[in-house]
């Protein structure tokens, strides 16, 4: 809903808000850090607010950090912002969110998107500076999240789903470099075992390489391997989810 | 879908539109209105458009409301936009929109959000004044909602569920002082009944005072008593929907 | 996800940018193309991208194109934008988009929405002339889809389901004049086949003259004939879907 939009426009008229997703699952932070990561490249220099917040009314800080490329960063200290923090040259400055004068007050136990993230963020697209919402922090102590790495093996790989897209394609936590040192290059034959069940996919290049149905592996848009059913729906036919387990052999 | 708001942007290309939902359930007003007075505090002063419209096309009047806080209100009349106006200090004047001038012709029988809501809340935004759109109504003749009310009794609430978010909160229409009125507290023990079934929760201050997966009452962001599951899904718990009664007996 | 309008916010900042919808559903080009049809007459004069792209990565070229009216429509060449230009006064310009100078690179083989078409179209916002995409394409020449037509008889329609809307309501390719031929005028009784399952309805003005639960054909808000149940989701009572066939006969 609007709620934060409004909070936002109310205090920063002229403020500029672009909305990356509203479509995170609940409570799924790394999906959220994920997301964040791949798509903020794209998004304009701002202030970047993100909230996938379970631990909500606890004692996780509200943080602000300044990013080397000079983005400003808003949300729960739970990781969710390192991420995409670190992927665009790292934090230079870290403060824990404390002075209530840029708050909405009474604060909430339960939704510090309204009452603390978008009051701080557009005190901050207003000019405010990072160094008065609260003490500083050391960037090394922030909360990190674990992102699944791939187990690479001699022939195969062991992937996670990282994430599902609208089409049903499953993005794996793989790059193509990686599939070629089991020796998966573009044109070969790959067995892809999701619990007991065993597909053969094809490593290609785009979709137009594939016939209609076909299975195939292929780079996605962010530069993750990701296993596809040309015009089909891979997660439903593989029954997969996120944080699930593929192996991949070449075939 | 955008129809609404490109009609806007052509009668006023400077206004600003700011989407509060498009997640009400169809022909939900009583839910329409509720999340209307529960966010419009938190939007700028403006010209709200809500539509939540199963009479359209009948006899139902389509109105502007001019609200005692300076905001604007167009919407039908079946009560839709009065929880919101009365929570926020009442209406002052009301007018049936009837000038053709300010609708968008031919009107159809079934879209009056694209050709009357929108070209009079374009129109009202680019400061045609509200007496301009047709007659003046007697703000004490507009179509009102009945707000469902709790039962409270010795030991003993009967409540109704408001609202079910996206993460399975159950919103109740019980205020905390109305809890306290039979005896539960913050750190109370409460038995819930749900059709036949009965569970116990804890009555908690934040979700950080429960572990997960406890039952969880407590005081949600609008200042609605909620019944939840932390980290979990209570509405598919508890099988319960909006309009469903609850029981909450102190234990 | 808003990774589109980052991408056009950075090459244009001042534009604005109106999101039709994002609710088309996966590869469904023609359902694309008739909302595009539906709603751009009700948005102001543009640039009008517009992206339901199955064959992103194939030889499929990227199109820009100027419409009789001024508009610039941008997309991939599947037919997609051609109903909609074509009701507006049809294309007077067609360009194949070659040059990379207006593209983001590198260009990924599935995700051309942010890597082509939008940056694109932010280019043409800020002033880019058509021409300079790339090389100029026969109008004639560019893909077009095939809109299924009802078939009149004496007294029967056949007619498909174009699309159906979050209330339910089923959108057939029929006009009002095309019911008057075969005898079905407001008040008329009908009969509606599905399948093997027959119905009776109401050709009714508006929802106003039915009674909840009532059957009703209607004439919609673009000027469709639509089959609905007062309050009720025709879609989910007849098991009907985009592309089904219903005969409506004069009863």
């Amino acid at each position: 809903m609007g709620t934060c939009r409004g909070v936002i426009k109310r205090i920063a008229p002229d403020a500029e808000v672009i909305d990356i997703t509203h479509g995170i699952p609940p409570q799924d932070v790394l999906q959220g850090a994920l997301v964040l990561a791949n798509t903020l490249p794209y998004m304009p220099t701002g202030v970047h607010v993100a909230i996938v917040d379970p631990g909500v009314g606890s004692e996780r800080k509200p943080v602000a950090l300044r990013g080397a490329d000079g983005r400003l960063f808003v949300g729960p200290d739970n990781g969710l912002l390192l991420v995409a923090a670190e992927r665009l040259g790292g934090v230079t400055e870290a403060v824990e969110i404390a002075d209530a004068a840029y708050m909405l007050e009474p604060v909430s136990h339960t939704f510090h998107g309204r009452d603390i993230f978008s009051p701080v963020a557009a005190h901050l697209a207003g000019g405010v500076d990072l160094g008065k919402l609260g003490p500083a922090l050391d960037p090394a102590g922030l909360e990190r999240l674990e992102v699944p790495q791939p187990s690479i093996g001699e022939t195969r790989i062991r992937a996670t789903v990282l994430y599902i897209d609208r089409f049903g394609n499953v993005q794996l936590n793989v790059r193509a470099d990686q599939l070629a040192q089991v020796g998966i290059e573009p044109g070969a034959r790959v067995e892809v075992e999701a619990g007991f069940e065993r597909y053969f996919a094809s490593a290609a290049r785009t979709f137009a390489d594939a016939r209609i149905g076909d299975i195939v592996l292929y780079e996605d848009a962010y530069a993750n391997i990701a296993l596809a059913i040309n015009r089909g729906d891979a997660a439903r036919m593989f029954s997969v989810r996120v944080g699930d387990e593929l192996r991949l052999t070449s075939a």
